[in-house]
This record gives C-alpha cells, structure tokens and sequence, in this order.
C-alpha cells in the first residue's frame, strides 16, 4: 500500500457549482480557508458560461481576491479555449479540463462529441504554450449512465490521445457513481496507476472505490470539502467524495496526505453555516473517530 | 477474495427498533417480503422491554403472525433469560444476545456489567438448552465513544469466554462507527476470521469496512434494509449498513450472497413508503449501477 497520497480539494468549484451561489467573497473566504488546510492543489473556480453556471459567476474576481499560500496550486476548471484563455489572464497555477469517455453524456452536458473535445485539449494547450499544467478529466470512465459500461480499454485509449494532446495529468471520474472496487481495478489496470480519481457518493461506493485505488498504488484524488457536489447537468449524479471521510481514512491507515482534518473541519462547520444546512460528509457529523462522548457531570 | 458470504438482514429488529412504532401487522409483511429475497436467516423481532423499546412490542405476535419459509432461520434478540424463555415459546430459530466490550456503553445501554452480560449468556445457554443456535454480538469491538480503542485482544478474550459460555457464534458490531479497515484487521487478527460483523455507517465508513473484511476472509454481515438503524440508547449511533448497498458491491465482485438485489429493492421502495421518507440507502434512492438512465422520448 502507498505511504502518500495528494488530495485535490475541488470544494470550491466541483462543490459548489450546483449550490445556489455564494457571493465571490464567501468563495474567496473559503479557498483562504482551505489554503491553510495543507492542500497541495485547490480547484478554487471554473471560467465556464456565467449563465449556464451561475454559482462560478465572478472566477477572476475569486482569483484575483484569494491569498495565494506557497506550496499550494490554485486551478481553475476550462471548457475551451476562450476559457482558458481567461484563466490563464487570471494567473491560475493549472488548468483542469474535461472530456468524456461518454459519447452521450459529451452531447448532453456540453453539446459537443467526444472528438471535438479531444480538439480542444489540443486547442488549449496550443493557446496557453507548454509550461501550463492541463489535467485531463475523463468523466464517466467506469460507465454512464447512456450507453452502460465502458470498456476499459477504451478509457486508456482515450487517456493515451489526451496525453499525447498535451495533457500534464490524467484523472479518472466517476461522475454518476458507477465505479465500483472491480470497475476501479479494471480500468487502472489498463491505465496505470499515474492517474488522479475523482469519486462520486451517487452509490454511497466513493470511500471503498478511493481504498480499493490505494491498494492498487494510486496516488492522487479529488475530493470536495462535506462531500458537496454533483454536475448540475449529469443525470443521477450525487455528491463528491467528502474530504473529511478520505482523510479520515487517510490518517487511520497511517497514509500522509499534508491534510489537517481538524482544520478541515472547522471549514466544513463554517461552510456548513453558510450554506444553512448539514453538509454530506459523515465525518463532519460524527466527528473523527477519536472524539469521545462527553463526559457526563 | 471469498467466493461467498451469508448476510443476516437485521432490518425488522435493528432496523425498525428507532422509528416511530411500525403495527405488527405492518412489521409481519416486512418479514414476509424479506422472507422472499434470499435470505438465510432474518433478525425479525427482538424480546425487550415494551416500554423501554416501544417499536418492539408484540414480537410473539410478529413472530406467530409471519409465513415461515424453507431455508430462512428467524432470530430474536434477547437481553436475559427472561426474553429468551418468551423466544423459545414463540418458536424462533435462534436468538442474538449483545454482549459490550465497552464497560461504559454497558453500563448506560444496558445498566448491567459486562460481567453480568457474560453471566447472563450462561444462564440463556442454560434455559434454551443445548441445540438453539446463540450468536452473540459484541457491541463497541472497534471501540467506544467513551473510552476509545479497545485493544482488540481484549475483544478476542471476551468472545473466547462467550464460547465457553455457550454462544454458537460470534458478531463484532461496531455499534458507534468506530471501525476502520485498519481496526477490522487488528480485530480479526486476533479473533480469526470465523465471526461475523455488523457495521453502522456513523462515519460512512460501513462499506469501506465490509470489503476490507471480505478481503481478510470475512465470510458473515449483518445488514439493514435501506440502511436504517441504530441504537436508540447509544450516542453517535448512525444507521446500519445497507442491505442494498452491500448486495450491490457484493453482485460487482461476483461474491454470491443468494439475496436477490431487484426484490430487496422492492421491499425497501415498500418500507420507504411505509415510513415516509427517503431511506439512507444510496443504492435504494439511485438504483444499482446497471439501471440506466431513460431515454428520452
């Protein structure tokens, strides 16, 4: 079993892009927050369509109002190179982009095929030069909610072109909570295990998909802080894995991740109070497994 | 990886004994139509205080009122003598008795030692005689929410001694959500891997727990229809693991379970209704992964 893992918080993008929105100073508020939580990277906005998207409203405001903490990498979600264009004017650290291994779920959630979208990673990494990060996203890499199962082959074909598109990074996504401990051991099979996943709850199979991964050898996950989230679009998509409940995992199994849960929970409490309502995460209703019942006087 | 596990539904005892009282006649229709899911053996009633445990009252009438089917056992938890004479009489197959690794969880749950608990299995073992079948659960084997870990060889002497005293089987529960793949190994290290477990999903960690026992061996789960449970007496207590949920991965891994997902799912729509409300169970509100999405017309 890996000693290490990097956690991605994509809370503040990926979390809350299905939320009714927050104004860009709450969201500026809660990437500070994170910043001190010990994240290497932070999917802090996304420079998509304000209409089409209106929680992610204000993206350079956001970037532009964050504090930036050294040793953390703030990212931003592109869907094309207008996007990216922008994101790179905002100076974000990396760009996250996405393409399915869905051909149905490529039409209905952006209305673009498969191979146009494999166009535009070359489009964006043409338009931001070399030294730009790009992590490739493929979502509905262990099946869709359309056509079923995916072949995992398949799934390695396409992460073999983005790569070869200019993608830095690959990341699987379960982005309606298909995958399961097998599905997760067929497709790293066929991709390696140098490749981030990104895990949904829709199932309630995201924690035992991320443990099964780190038995495999994998090394990189996303997670959204109380386990918000879901694509406004995707039908049938739940939240994601919470980051509380992987890094609680994480520190039980000895494994480091840099992540301070108890920090971590003080965000969730605070975005939870924002919100007005209680966050998905287990863990940030419970409390770690280490916090007793209070004694009684 | 074990080839097959047997899953002991728990859902008209621990499932049921929190709500707002089910009418026996609701509770026997539940039995009837778990009865028909695949089932080797069903926790259908338990033998407490009608007072203490309102949703469990009239278990004799549940128990005399259900459609006995070849190949399922019918259980009842006892927690003394008395509830086990009131068992034999109303013809159960076996009986759970719930012994505490904790002192204190003892003590508050059940206002008795865990010496007294051990005294109480020999005195059951004595009044049933010797060929009903007694597992006895050992609440808090992970740890406690009021002294925290429990050396997990302190767990494995007390289910040595509860052999001794007559139990037929044993089940670690983790009563408060304490366990993790971590901890589950510590305890089956010690106590072999011929025990059954019983998860709570207090930390979402009720499936992640599952499969790293299925991985060590593990070949018996309690679990709840829809996820629903929890002790009325114990703090931090969250729901069982889902019958659904861990039929689904179960189904996945190609592990035989003889439970029939497409019925199961049935019975908890049923029970969801009953109820009225949503049941915890993520498999039951988004359905198996094999369920696509509807095309549109």
């Amino acid at each position: 079993m890996t000693t290490s893992v990097r956690v991605r918080e994509v809370g503040p993008r990926d979390g809350l892009q299905a939320e009714a929105p927050l104004s860009p100073r709450d969201r500026i508020e809660l990437v500070d927050q994170l910043s001190r939580c010990g994240f290497g990277t932070i999917e802090a906005v996304s420079f998509v369509s304000e209409k089409a998207v209106p929680a992610m409203a204000g993206a350079a405001d956001v970037i532009a109002g964050i504090e930036r903490v050294g040793g953390v990498q703030y990212f931003a979600l592109v869907p094309n190179v207008r996007g990216a264009a922008a994101a790179m004017d905002a100076a974000v650290d990396g760009l996250t982009v996405t393409v399915s291994a869905s051909e149905t779920y490529s039409q209905k959630n952006t209305r673009r095929s498969v191979e146009d979208s494999i166009e535009e990673v070359s489009a964006i990494r043409a338009e931001v030069g070399d030294g730009v990060w790009i992590d490739a996203v493929i979502s509905c890499a262990f099946g869709s909610p359309y056509e079923g199962d995916i072949a995992p082959s398949a799934v390695a074909d396409l992460a073999a072109r983005l790569r070869d598109c200019g993608a830095s990074a690959l990341t699987m996504a379960d982005t309606t909570g298909m995958a399961t401990p097998r599905r997760v051991r067929d497709v790293v099979e066929e991709t390696g295990v140098d490749v981030g996943l990104h895990l949904h709850e829709t199932r309630g199979t995201a924690l035992v998909n991320a443990y099964a991964a780190i038995e495999l050898g994998i090394q990189a996950f996303d997670t959204s802080v109380g386990g918000l989230g879901g694509s406004p679009f995707a039908a049938g998509a739940g939240g994601n894995l919470a980051t509380e409940d992987l890094v609680h995992l994480l520190d039980d199994l000895g494994i480091e991740s840099g992540v301070d849960l108890d920090r971590l929970l003080e965000v969730s409490a605070w975005l939870s109070q924002r919100l007005g309502r209680p966050l998905p995460s287990r863990v940030a209703s419970a409390g770690p497994r280490s916090r007793l019942a209070p004694s009684e006087a």
